[in-house]
């Protein structure tokens, strides 16, 4: 049994090209790795790798985490300047031992080292959106219409089940700001003998919940991915505006290791992507009502808007 | 209702400060920064704060965190060079909207606009111990003995909890090297609804069971925070073994919001100091015995045994 799942739209193309792979028997690690890497390597998309926009000084400074459900290995990256692909770093260090959170200049030395590719990651158009932010109110810092984090879960054919994330995080944040993308628990989990998760929106928020290991201790205790990713959404949201007056952006996919998914938002019109043996590549749109996030296949002009928006 | 639970004998004099606050109707995060500093600012422990043990570039990088179990407000720092108390910064940051995490060169930046001391953390004594460790073998990098995280939970008279951890991470670590110390979640959890929880060991390790989370999230399933605690400890070490087939070390302590306290260590002669309405500070020293943690009053033996060990 194979399946994917991935957060937003734009995982679509990485997430075939898994898909491909995982139908020849190629591992979840490997296959969700190269998914991720076309993501970041997209230029148009604004908040991974290559042309995600940069933190406050201009510099675009990325995050990103791998986490293997059989053997419990896990690497992140915070941080992280000028290397092409940070989900290979992350991979590489969860081959470590020790050591496998490194952030900033660490973390990009270790790169350096292990000879991943050098490059400066911000565009001409991410420095253009930078100089218009500068003169524009700067006053709140939220996820803004294209923050999209990508995050997948991947299970393979043996079973193995594997979780990553990748982002250039907020939009103006301060240098040296770590969302939850990179952290295990927060952004992403995967637990072969149960499943995976990973998250997308306000990162901080996210952390305080340490939604995706909630969402596969749920799954643990036998709800399925959908009931999990609803529970966990509704519980958090609901205490965060309990606590702070508002709830900001919350979205969780999930995959348990049948290849069962689930989604939940406090966002409507969250889209995601998945696979499974029975469904080819789809993208998802969601809606929310009465407290349940509900998807529905992305129209055609839903997926023009969302490539007209963040390719603008 | 009051309380304050440590990790180490070496939190005895921040605890016993920390217990005259609370007494005096003080809140809890208050008297726990307090309680943390004086371990941070103690140069005699070589793994937190002033006289930490440097990185393997001979660098001292601290990892701190602060989590506010009433607000979820929480702030931490990793990889933060050159500043007197990390655990200063990681409250200061849990007051900021979002930016919460701070790692690296940002980390010490916003330190430094916040007007938090600057200072050479580097000891006489720790440069020796990284010039002798840098012609020894340096093949395995475990948590050595004295390695001790400052992990505490603390419960004021009215009833809100917070949780707090301070270190300079694994001796001879990667330059940019996060450990749990500073991962909410991993490193600490709290939730005065329920309780907090903070752990000490190997980082890398509590950080794929999410242990503090895990332990919060059992006590708000009715669990005792003894039987909270011997069961995360029990499942990630059998995990570990089983998948790696070895389990570095784990140790936790927590605290519920009825200052009803657990603790619970893979070790045997972990040692953590407590306080309570009916108990005044006191240290005590774990054992193991068929798989379950137990404890007992420290000794005058066992108490001059570990300074001695700390101090030379």
């Amino acid at each position: 049994m194979i399946g994917i799942i991935a957060t937003w739209v734009m995982a679509y193309e990485g997430v075939n090209k898994a898909y491909s792979m995982l139908k020849e028997n190629k591992k979840s690690d490997l296959s969700m790795i190269e998914a991720i890497k076309t993501v970041e390597d997209c230029e148009y998309f604004k908040s991974v790798g290559y042309g995600g926009l940069p933190n406050r000084d201009g510099i675009v400074e990325l995050d990103a985490g791998f986490m293997d459900g059989t053997s419990f290995d896990f690497g992140s990256v915070g941080g992280l300047r000028d290397i092409a692909n940070p989900i290979e770093v992350a991979y590489a260090l969860s081959k470590e031992e020790a050591n496998n959170f490194l952030v900033g200049q660490g973390a990009h030395e270790y790169a350096k080292t292990k000879g991943f590719i050098v490059k400066d990651m911000l565009t001409e158009r991410a420095s253009i959106l930078y100089q218009n932010r500068l003169i524009e109110d700067q006053s709140e810092l939220n996820p803004y219409i294209g923050h999209d984090t990508v995050g997948m879960v991947s299970l393979d054919n043996d079973g193995d089940m594997v979780a990553g994330t990748s982002t250039s995080g907020l939009f103006m944040k301060h240098a040296g700001r770590v969302g939850d993308s990179p952290i295990v628990g927060a952004g992403l989990y995967a637990d072969s003998a149960i499943g995976g998760a990973a998250s997308t929106g306000m990162g901080e928020d996210m952390i305080k919940g340490c939604v995706s290991y909630h969402v596969v201790s749920l799954m643990g205790q036998g709800y399925s991915p959908q009931k999990a990713c609803q529970t966990v959404v509704n519980e958090l949201d609901r205490q965060l505006k309990q606590k702070k007056g508002k709830a900001r952006d919350i979205s969780i996919v999930a995959m348990n290791n049948k290849g069962q998914f689930g989604v939940a938002s406090n966002l409507n019109r969250f889209s995601f992507v998945v696979a499974t043996d029975t469904i080819k590549p789809s993208v998802y749109v969601t809606y929310n009502m009465d407290g349940s996030t509900y998807y529905q296949l992305a129209t055609q002009e839903f997926l023009d808007d969302y490539y007209n928006s963040r390719m603008k």
